[in-house]
């Protein structure tokens, strides 16, 4: 972790007394999917640039590698590395389950939670953000609409991501397809949540989509196939980081 | 690995030319579930236990941590490690899913497909044992009775592991209280397939109960509570493996 | 229908067109599950004893029939009839979906959405009550806890009914156990939401039960086995209507 | 039912005891999905339409409507009605499932099961079969290629349908596009189970696709959208099945 950030002091008998770590705004979270671009030792690569990136501009990036690959990426870089997923189980005779536990010691310090392409029953969804909460693990939660995400916001996550699904992985930026998707969202969003970050996502390719989802007063974005698929990573998130301060 | 295993030591550039591992008979496979007893460290800690059992008595034992443990235990024991589930996913645009190339990469040599706490659809099932196939890793279906076990052989897997839900986790050994659906699921295999290896589960408790499943022609077990909730880990599977050769 | 109904009389030519059927509160709502007691003709029977009750006591009484079952019903009663799901679904290429056309030319005004025994992803929920405003059904979201409740008054379901999973079929009436979850339930979705009928459900036994939950501010009870297994469920049926007017 | 088939004799006390219906071949079986051409009223007419052609021919005919017109189909017409699904539950508190003995009062003989559209876990497919033997209804499984053909023969259910998913609603019919795969299911599945009828589907369209079907020694067809989507349905069926008499 860069000092910018306040560290979670690492308590190794008592995980879960750690603090929760403070992202900083405006935030770039880049979802590595299941890309062959970013498994594997190519996580790790591309976290490095990720890394790289936050360390020249100070902003805040997460990276959000596949299972396997959380102990490998947060063993190699110093930003936060969030899961895909986890799901609503306690210690116990669950098989092929994602323990919130276990991502936290492989040295996740957060999670994506019902993205697009892992939905989840909304009492799964209240489940895991308690559970995240218990553990100290960082809540995002992805949400479709602007009315799922004022839905969502009664959960208490601590980041809120609006991704159109209908935008994902076509290269047509949600900022600037469906700003008023954004406004609503935290329109309805602020009513009941004054404190989650709010986010969006889907289409975002380029510096300038992140610096539009800015101006609609969003506190970030979250990205994928832009940055992983793209033939120099570090440029592309370069880019976005730059945008954030314009 | 151990020498006693025929190791993918021909690692050519490409992860998927890497022979599949030939795992010995009498096995044991060792599902760590999400047991705290058997997250992060702890999961090290188990794993080591194994490997020493298996050193000791030359037995053939698999570990099964969770997915985030299977890059710290692989580094740190030379004894196969599986994962617990793999989704029928390709590398590309899919979030919170289990790739196999990427367990692969992380030190996985193989699988748990279909255990009865994340069950799966028969296409998926299919599916999933063709991309074991193909990224030469061992696939492992669990199946909760004889007639289920008989249709999986079909689709050609390395290891089916017969397991009455109703028994896991209760300590009363399918190898004692239901020796006839063992009898039944080896006969109904065979007339299919010849060489998957056959296994049995669910309450598999002490070495009496894994001299029973292999008197009745298993070729070995696949334990779990017994195993990770014992006070003494390595006593208990010490007993498993010498077991193997009354 | 009877004329305490302002029912859906104006049918034009097209089935979408016919107007929402308007409920009266207080409200009994009585869910059949798929209780041996509610199949087939034991469904019309228990619909008849219902229909009965309703017109002594002019007290609104919905039940909800399994799905092969609403034809019958609602051909031989005239009160009101729900479905128990509905899906995500238009017209087209699914198979074994339950499409909110077909449950409507069956005769079914509504329909459940998210029962406990059915739970639903939140983008699903979201559809599902789009799907019934557009077909002028009514639709009832069942929740399991405040704030959850809340969440869902945002998706503007014309009624919200809270249950919270651990008191179903146990005879302990969420209006006496968790007194709280309802007062916080009304509280909550209140602010969000000041037309949806706010239902409890869950234990729901007899007419003291239901009392309370009036007391409570709730417009009503959603209950099943109390009344489906009851040896003269006409009795305790009509002891739930009394026990509205007190 | 006609006097072709071996009808169930109703015993309304004892709605298990009546016998299973036996079914001629070829047999054509006609799946009405959710199309809007085969919901409510016009899943009536369809049905009708199946049932002149299948008297005029006596060409055995099956109609597969939605859960909610199984009630009202069987009551019109004289041909066997199957269930597009049912769920492996029994009578108690489940919502919105689909029990057996419901689809069997409202008139049903029989059950598609693990249809492309409605895929199951293997387990779950193994007690769906048990409850369709248990109730004397007929069960259908739709496989997607020929090794899953055989695994499904070991669960004995009445009818095996391969249909690749791939194929489904383009109009390529399977016994054109993929004749390897039907002769290689019959191959696989007859050394397993010589009594279940087999069937091919996915993109049946007309007369000549039924006979190259029977050609290569299927038992009939599953059909839908050629036959449902038709502007004349009664002619494309009665086209069906004058092929099978080639």
């Amino acid at each position: 972790m860069t000092n910018d950030i306040n560290a979670s002091c690492q308590n190794h008998s008592l995980v879960n007394s750690s603090l929760k770590i403070k992202l900083r705004t405006p935030l770039i979270i880049v979802n590595f999917k299941t890309y062959s671009e970013a498994t594997g030792k190519k996580a790790v690569e591309l976290a490095k640039h990720a890394e790289k990136v936050s360390r020249e501009t100070q902003v805040q990036i997460v990276v959000v590698p596949q299972y396997a690959d959380i102990a490998p990426v947060a063993g190699a870089v110093d930003i936060p590395v969030f899961a895909q997923h986890i799901d609503p189980v306690k210690p116990g005779n669950s098989t092929g389950h994602v323990l919130a536990e276990s991502i936290k010691e492989a040295g996740a310090v957060g999670t994506l939670i019902n993205h697009a392409e892992k939905q989840l029953k909304i009492a799964d969804i209240d489940t895991i953000v308690s559970l995240t909460s218990e553990k100290n693990l960082i809540s995002c939660v992805c949400t479709s609409n602007p009315q799922i995400s004022a839905a969502i916001a009664y959960l208490n996550p601590d980041i809120i991501s609006i991704e159109p699904p209908e935008l994902i992985g076509t290269g047509v930026a949600v900022s600037k397809a469906k700003p008023e998707d954004i406004t609503k969202t935290l329109l309805l969003v602020r009513k009941v949540n004054t404190k989650a970050i709010v986010l969006c996502g889907a289409g975002i390719s380029r510096g300038e989509d992140v610096a539009v989802a800015l101006k609609l007063k969003t506190q970030g974005v979250l990205a994928a196939s832009a940055i992983v698929k793209a033939k120099d990573p570090y440029t592309v998130l370069r880019d976005f980081a730059d945008a954030t301060k314009q």
